[in-house]
């Protein structure tokens, strides 16, 4: 079994943590193959980036398929291009917001978003709404943290985001934390140690549901809404896009 | 007061139908910009062409800020690229699908969606659960006819979507028709006219509510998630995004 | 284009105000008819209130049925009589509650509503969730002025109004604010001056989007719910009710 | 305990059905009252006659208060004037809407509303979605009999209605039926009977329900929203609604 | 008339109280008969409690259908049993937490749970969403006395009650408080006259539905999910409750 | 890794398919132990069913945390006891109803649930409202083969159950079928072969859920609701139930 577990954003480094977590999450006859597009920005803290970003999913989902992919794992917490990748994809695509809030489910009855920057959140809402979590996300939380301060001063990125999942709990009393960007992947066992918690990283919990799905035969519905989109010419800058 | 009114897809026959319905919307002092961008694919069709199309839709954007637009448009049903739009516009930004709705709410309880193609309303569900419309969207229809059809022979066209609501007014009883693209803006009238109920064409509902808005002088919330996106470095075919 | 906006209250110094921000709200070849019923109460701050208040409103759209008004905007929060008076007019109607609302939503994703006396928050919730804001409401505030110490003493009333909204953003966070009641009109420039956010006066929201309604040709759905009340003999004091 | 039963539409032979219902629906301590106004529309099939005969109820709840009354039921399926009639009753106030939907709910899942005029529908949709029960109704349906024809042609009436109900059961396969007019209230024991499932009838479900409200001392809350109104002069008209 | 008021819980003395508060809640003509089963748990205080209690409720409904009862309370604010109940007894059944949401929602617009252990609040959660109160219920508190604990120091358990139900109405505000445990039946009156709002005692309010129920003649409908279930062998510990 | 599923009823011949279908969906590391309780019902088909075999459950889960499983499937579609097995296991725990729902939700927007009996439907509706997918679950249907027909004559069932799948498809048009019972379990690659879209057998769905869960170190969050249930005496028949 093959996943590719997809970057949206172009920063590799970020990609490497997110490989070792997927790798992490799966079965030894697992396949893990983890990359960034060739096109796209380096960190997604926006609705501008989520748009721009889904353009090189598309593109990885599209090469993926050449390659005989089984899965598909869209590793930023928007989920940007999902459905348009469950349109070119022939097996299953699980985005990490998706993931983690339906593993947090089956572990309680509420959870908590704590994600880098507050801005963001409204995308977050939005992805909890489309997948029926309203009743179960109790609070929606930001560390302000940018994406590439992950990594840039891990410790201090630790130390922020800990103290917002513990205000977090304090208020909103959640039966557990999901973190809102992949580029925490790396953090959630130390922090689901200290907080006593469980902490979902979606990286983590989306690679190990599309390991799922494919081993029982899932693949994405062709009926309507995700078959193969029609034959595109695309124009402009986009043309290496077009359908034929 | 100047709105930019933007046709997604690259058809510039189209943009022109879309610009006739625009113009014939506004008072006599709104000047009306209608433009494809240069950029994406020649209808959009599915999820894979919103998530092209949004692309376009924000290089307009970026373009219409410059020159000064008081407000936009986006004139497909799928309202791709709004949020993306909203951060990047100072004055208010409305989709097709979204002014639709508004208006239809306006004037009675319930209102129908009939589109082009059924792969599309999965599109269309998510943005009516979105924008609050679940309880007054009583139907979701499709004639079957291609985007690209309704121009190309538009007597058979228009005979579909008529047949298409005659028989959803027969199931679902809505109050309203909203018609579910813009290439049908030139089909409101007449069909409203044969079928005795208000069929709402979102070009025109949008691009008044555009005006509305910037006459009352209200502007899109820059308080958090609107703001404008922060600087980003984007790489490869998508470079010309950058933001500085 | 005519244009009768209803202030359901029979205070006309109120009326007044109304009429210049629906005055400001249009378009140069708009004609703005400002009115009090001929009987009701001087304010509206309770159920009952809006009760007594639904009978005048009707009264003026028959009114207004026979002087040709193409549309008409009911100017209390409560929007009292709103679905007698779609029955009685052709054109469209909007209330003030119903056009903030929709206003707000096309600016950001969620608004609070700031209002005069408390108890008429439950009002206020009635029709966000009729109107499809439940999710966009994300705070229901009053400042405990009651509606005419709005012009008595407006300096007070204004520094209550506004220190309630500054709350409010601390609390609830808002992309914009829902001011509460027609009264308020004169007051929401100066707010959203000082609180930098967006603040709708529903009297100016709801006149423009009528306007917008009619310029498009919009008109109230006469199939079924809506269509004119059955004729009906109505005895004793609202003997002159009777529709014949 | 005195029960005071306000029809209010101003048809004293359904006032008379009404009574007996009620009578037949409480233990045998319980005093029964029913009344219509003094004043409002004959019958009551539109939005405008609900906001006539909402004045009428305040004027009976005023009247019941100084009488001592216990509770109040409001015997028309809109439920007109249910909030106003709150503030001014110190004990219960049940419509027959709302009670009937409740009784409803303790005997299954799901219930189909079956009335008279299907332009009635859509307050009985608010009602339900206000209530809580958008869950559990069903099917909103009508007989197209008009209010007064159920007592002028009784059993061409019942026939029509039973057409209906049997319809209604075979396509949404209800639980329960509620009977959607007060003045179907004689013929709802026959309908339960030749049906074979609960038939609720809303005068009978309400009484009864009143009575358990203050059997167990239970009276409407006066915390905020619905404490009495506050003085206020009220001109016109409608000048003897002056509350000092 | 003969109403069954089932203790789920086997401590008698707490059936004792139930008993005191069921007969002050219904006509002289009410015949109450109030058990516990001869099986089941202490005190119901987890789910592990709630499904062994639902067992006794099955075997004390059968008991009373042979001896001719005409309705039942189920007196554990979970509600336990409450569907197969339905199925097992042909006339009305309610439990304590059902009978309490539908009371507190005919006296206002809101109500505030404040029960026992907070360990029980997803039940409590639970049966608001699936009866319909999720806009209803503004607050889930707890006082956290264990339920055995209301009866060995009644004067202690009445304070830490008084003052959480304090802090709520503080916090949230509600209409009515509604208590959450039959436990506290006999601290209504007290707590309602101390805190100057409607105060629920679930079943005074289960009790005197059950009674308004039964006098209408409305019973449980046997459509087909409530229908008498079908025979089946039960094996092992459970073997008694083999239906033949 | 070791997965204890758990066949709520005693019928062991049913056990040994839904062992088959659990270990066919696990990887070659895992260990599937597939029980009946020693009591219980031997099949489920009714809400009293599902009470009686909650004790059979909780009875499993507690000796399966003796001998250190690391997750649990209930494997009936009614997921009984799912709440009190939280309570007692430390791991993941996942009834196959909610399995299926959320693998379902991976392939597309919507789904169908096809079950045995229609009276288990109520059930199902409950567990679709409570687990999230009420928009996403498009169909409730009934084959109406009881559960043990489809062992007893196997072709026959499997006739019956694709006849209403068809149906269910041409009137719901889901993206997906969702088999509504163990029992199902050997016939569903079959069903999605000859029905061209997705189908969902639970049994499959919840264990690969399950071991995905376990391999992400994911436990049942034990802060309040789904902690160790507190001591307690359990008398009469059920007494081996007391915990200490």
């Amino acid at each position: 079994m093959r996943i590719k577990v997809i970057n949206p954003n172009t920063t590799w480094s970020m990609t490497r943590t997110i490989e070792a977590a997927a790798r992490a999450s799966v079965s030894s006859d697992v396949e893990i193959e983890a990359v960034s597009p060739t096109m796209g920005p380096v960190s997604i803290e926006s609705h501008a980036d989520e748009a721009l970003a889904a353009v090189g999913v598309m593109d990885e989902v599209r090469k993926g398929e050449a390659d005989g992919c089984d899965g598909y794992v869209l590793a930023c917490f928007g989920d940007p291009g999902l459905h348009a990748a469950r349109e070119l994809a022939s097996g299953p695509v699980i985005g990490i917001a998706e993931g983690a809030f339906h593993a947090a489910s089956f572990l309680g009855r509420s959870f908590a978003i704590v994600t880098t920057l507050g801005r963001t959140l409204g995308r977050a809402r939005d992805l909890v709404n489309e997948y029926g979590f309203t009743r179960a996300c109790v609070a929606y939380r930001a560390c302000e943290v940018p994406v590439l301060g992950l990594d840039e001063d891990p410790e201090s990125a630790y130390a922020a985001l800990r103290v917002e999942c513990e205000r977090t709990i304090a208020d909103a009393s959640p039966d557990a934390i999901v973190l809102g960007c992949a580029g925490m992947a790396g953090m959630c066992a130390r922090l689901q140690s200290e907080l006593g918690l469980p902490v979902i990283d979606g990286v983590a919990a989306a690679t190990s549901l599309v390991e799922a799905m494919v081993r029982i035969g899932a693949k994405t519905s062709k009926r309507e809404e995700f078959a193969a989109p029609p034959a595109k010419e695309v124009v402009g800058l986009l043309s290496p896009f077009t359908r034929d």
